[in-house]
């Protein structure tokens, strides 16, 4: 089964917009927050810096997200992560945002296993199995 | 044809995150800024007070992103829209971000005509022809 | 005694820059957060609708910050609030950024009661008695 | 005389909150874009790789802003800056927002010159003639 993952994050006032509702953008630092805290259950993190000096870390290769009804300052979302693709290099997570019975958005997240350092370009790698196994066991 | 809009945007360094790139929600921002000078072009405003006090926006329905190349603090990035879809209640466009010869993303949005009152629900419209009009005629 | 208030914040990525640490107008956002937090925590709220539907807000009048340690993706930041005047219209509170024995900063905001319409400018007002005496009462 | 340069920014829809206005933090953000488009202005770099890989920064030793007037989506602002302090190790800027005849905030930064490597914690250095004299020309 996949693993799945549930926070729960207040809107702050600052993520709002002059319409009065939660600007689009925050959806995605919101869906990469339970992402971080997801990585973080496991003892993850997602820049981890290695041995050698390297970090790995997880760029996102693509990002969307599905509005389907507003969300208000002060409002207490819990966000719904589920893995549903480990790839060998990459993982897709999707992402529902709730308040209380109201689905408010759907999201996606795409992101890449990379090889971070500062003289090179940043290198997909396979997740290492450090990794994929504390993703697959929390399924 | 299809309406076209280019605007050139500057990464500055708060849009940048610890791995030495732009952070991704940015691109958002950067779409959504396009849009909003596309909009100002033709004369018309994402925000548009009516005679009766209400005001047309247009909230997002959906939105995507992919990420195809790292951008960095001081780029000048193009971001080119064109709109893709002009439906009865809603707006549909693809932007491309390039820096010089490179392709950094892709990402598209779609936005629904609605009137926003401070005392009711968001209610969503057809687009006036007052918009209309001139979004055509910029194909 | 003034009213003090204690709330903990974990730096999130999106919070970095390209220099690796927390960039500068994130600890606003923190600040703001402490102060909306401090209201929740007496049943206040800092934007309060009235029976005439007119809301009390408190917009800035004006925010500063002395940063004596960088603060990095992960910490634990311990945002410590003080109330350090209440005038007839304003509140100034003082606020301390810390990580385990490190001070990161210190800051300040001051923020003026008003009344905001939405067809009129905003206007300064007294700070009415129900936001006073439960100030008071946490010093 | 002390260094000057202006910048005109606009108001982005993404700067403002559910209070109609532009969010107090972004004019840290205006100031921060001010500093680095006055850098550009001269040739410099507010994050200058060296020879040796190491980069000179200029991290925030404080920042302070005063709002004296609300400012709105679309609003053109300028941006003044000018070089109050040019110490040995940092250098203090003011600044002014203006839309039109209308003053809107006074801002300050303070910025000090710092080695920043990738393997150490970051040090403050005197700032080299490079940048002085350049700084210096610019009054």
């Amino acid at each position: 089964m996949a693993a799945q993952f549930s926070m729960t994050r207040r809107v702050e006032f600052s993520d709002t917009d002059m319409a009065g509702i939660v600007h689009f953008v925050n959806f995605y630092r919101y869906m990469e927050q339970a992402e971080h805290e997801f990585f973080r259950s496991l003892g993850l993190s997602i820049m981890q810096k290695q041995a050698d000096g390297t970090v790995i870390g997880w760029p996102r290769v693509s990002a969307a997200c599905t509005f389907e009804a507003p969300a208000y300052y002060d409002d207490l979302l819990e966000v719904r992560l589920s893995v549903v693709c480990k790839g060998v290099k990459s993982l897709t997570m999707k992402f529902e945002f709730w308040r209380d019975e109201t689905r408010i958005a759907r999201g996606q997240l795409k992101t890449a296993c990379c090889l971070c350092r500062h003289d090179a370009p940043i290198k997909s790698i396979e997740i290492p199995p450090s990794y994929s196994e504390k993703i697959e066991e929390a399924g």
